[in-house]
């Protein structure tokens, strides 16, 4: 140990504490998200996150059996849906498990429908004219069947702290925060704002990837030192054919970066209810997602785990990272 | 013809206007709803109505199904439920059908809910905390899970007008309006009168029945000689078990008598979504409605109408019948 001159103590820990802390935090940036988690920088890390649980019961049933393999890791809830109640039941008694809380600012489907959290007066440029969340709206954030109506953030913020304090109410201790259908993150810079503070004022880490910046430039700018950012995104796409599901999955492990990259999986069972929900379209409907239930409970997805040395992380783990 | 003075007409036009009227109508108070009908006095009538549609998918379909034999010849919507689109598609496609609106206020399962239509903010005695309806409130208005809070009937006027415009606005042409829970019915003056005046607003029957005056007194000093009274209701207690359903359904039947009842049924599936939804208890579970489909949609049901002599009749007809 270097002699410390006792008297100078008390200066020289301000001094320090000035200097040094900044520099202290500017050498943790080179360290990736990976070592950040303990492990080593070429590591190659999966989140498993099952989106959209509290849709429907059937998503709700597949998701807690795929926790259940282990094998998906964490999952994110939509506390504006109907079958939100189950759920969030279902986390409060496992609060040991990942779970999230999936940002809704639509109701995408044509049959079964639901609105926001927030009394619809307060956040009128959500809802369409029979009070549900509009269908779709645009990138320049206008619904699509509404195209005089402009998405307020002011809205959206306002609707979003209702879902979260719903689910805080409810029980739910929520690792994480996402964003359903990618809204907050792909339509400007003042929504994916709205996401960054919801995040830094409930202290939860919001889903971002690197992948993301190039297409969406006012991400990085936005993002703060100490917010997390993944690394990669793997998703399956609605080009891919029923029977080369297990094919473009196994080719995503197989080339795995390292990092940590999100799965973001749609799980559910290919049932009566689902079916109906999803009729109008295939794409994320019940056939879909019972594939995905089936590829990522399987054997077959262990073995590629253990065999490209994969490990799995949770949300609770990165949340951890913050300011690390 | 008697001969007119043409010059005292118009004094006579007023004085019989003034006298006659009220008489004329008079002398139809002594006609039974059955002859309204075209029926003979002594006629039986029934409405096989399928209560809460909207519900869920399970019961949507079983619905769809049960009306599709002609044997279930009515059924109301609930309009705050997350399935009210599709039955709303379906009703709108199907107007020759006879739906009517189930208002609701209660949002009674434990893992699937529903809150209002109207801006919560705008009927804060009918949400809890959560934004919900109240799971249960009692005969004294006050739900029993919040004993502080009085339902309000202004806000229950408010909440209903918005239930019965959503549906008018999504193209459903009710022919009728009926309570869930019979919650308008049995919790005072004030909350019937509610239900009397939206009656009246929209033009639409109430489902009131001639059994209920004696435990609820208000009922029938409340009502015109204009309002549509059914006799006499039957529907399924919670005391009877599962392997005497048919012998229940079919005693009613083989009793029945004159005038107009209906049968307060519940249909739907017993399939994973409804027993998910119900599964808190049993009674309107989904094995109780698979047991009402079953019995409704049979074979034995249509034989025992045709032995006893049961004529169906709609909401519709029933419609039809006021003022005459």
């Amino acid at each position: 140990m270097m002699p410390i001159n006792l008297k100078r103590l008390p200066v020289l820990f301000f001094f320090f504490l000035s200097i040094a802390l900044p520099q202290a935090r500017g050498q943790e940036v080179g360290k990736s998200l990976a070592e950040k988690l303990g492990y080593a920088r070429d590591a190659k890390l999966i989140v498993v996150h099952a989106d959209d649980v509290g849709v429907t019961h059937s998503v709700n049933a597949a998701t807690i059996k795929a926790l259940d393999t282990g094998l998906v890791n964490s999952a994110s809830i939509m506390v504006p849906c109907p079958w939100f109640p189950e759920i969030a039941d279902y986390a409060t008694a496992h609060p040991e498990l990942d779970f999230g809380l999936h940002l809704t600012l639509t109701s995408e489907r044509v049959y079964y429908r639901w609105g926001p959290v927030a009394a619809k007066n307060t956040v009128p440029s959500l809802v369409d004219a029979n009070g549900y969340f509009f269908h779709d709206w645009s990138a320049e954030t206008r619904p699509s069947t509404h195209p005089a109506v402009r998405i307020d953030p002011q809205d959206a913020e306002r609707e979003l702290r209702a879902q979260i304090d719903r689910a805080l109410a409810m029980g739910i201790r929520p690792t994480h925060l996402d964003s359903h259908q990618y809204r907050l993150i792909i339509n400007g810079k003042e929504l994916f704002e709205v996401f960054l503070r919801l995040g830094h004022s409930y202290k939860l880490p919001i889903f971002v990837n690197r992948d993301w910046f190039a297409a969406n430039p006012y991400l990085e700018g936005a993002l703060g030192r100490d917010d997390i950012v993944l690394d990669h995104t793997v998703t399956m796409e609605p080009t891919v054919r029923a029977e080369k599901w297990a094919e473009f999955y196994t080719a995503a492990l197989k080339n795995f970066q390292p990092g940590v990259t999100e799965f973001v999986i749609h799980v559910g069972f290919d049932d009566d209810e689902l079916k109906a929900a999803t009729r109008e379209r295939d794409t994320w409907g019940a056939a879909w997602r019972q594939r995905d239930f089936d590829f990522f409970t399987s054997a077959e997805f262990r073995a590629l785990l253990k065999e490209q040395n994969i490990k799995l992380v949770t949300w609770r783990q990165l949340a951890n990272t913050a300011g690390r």
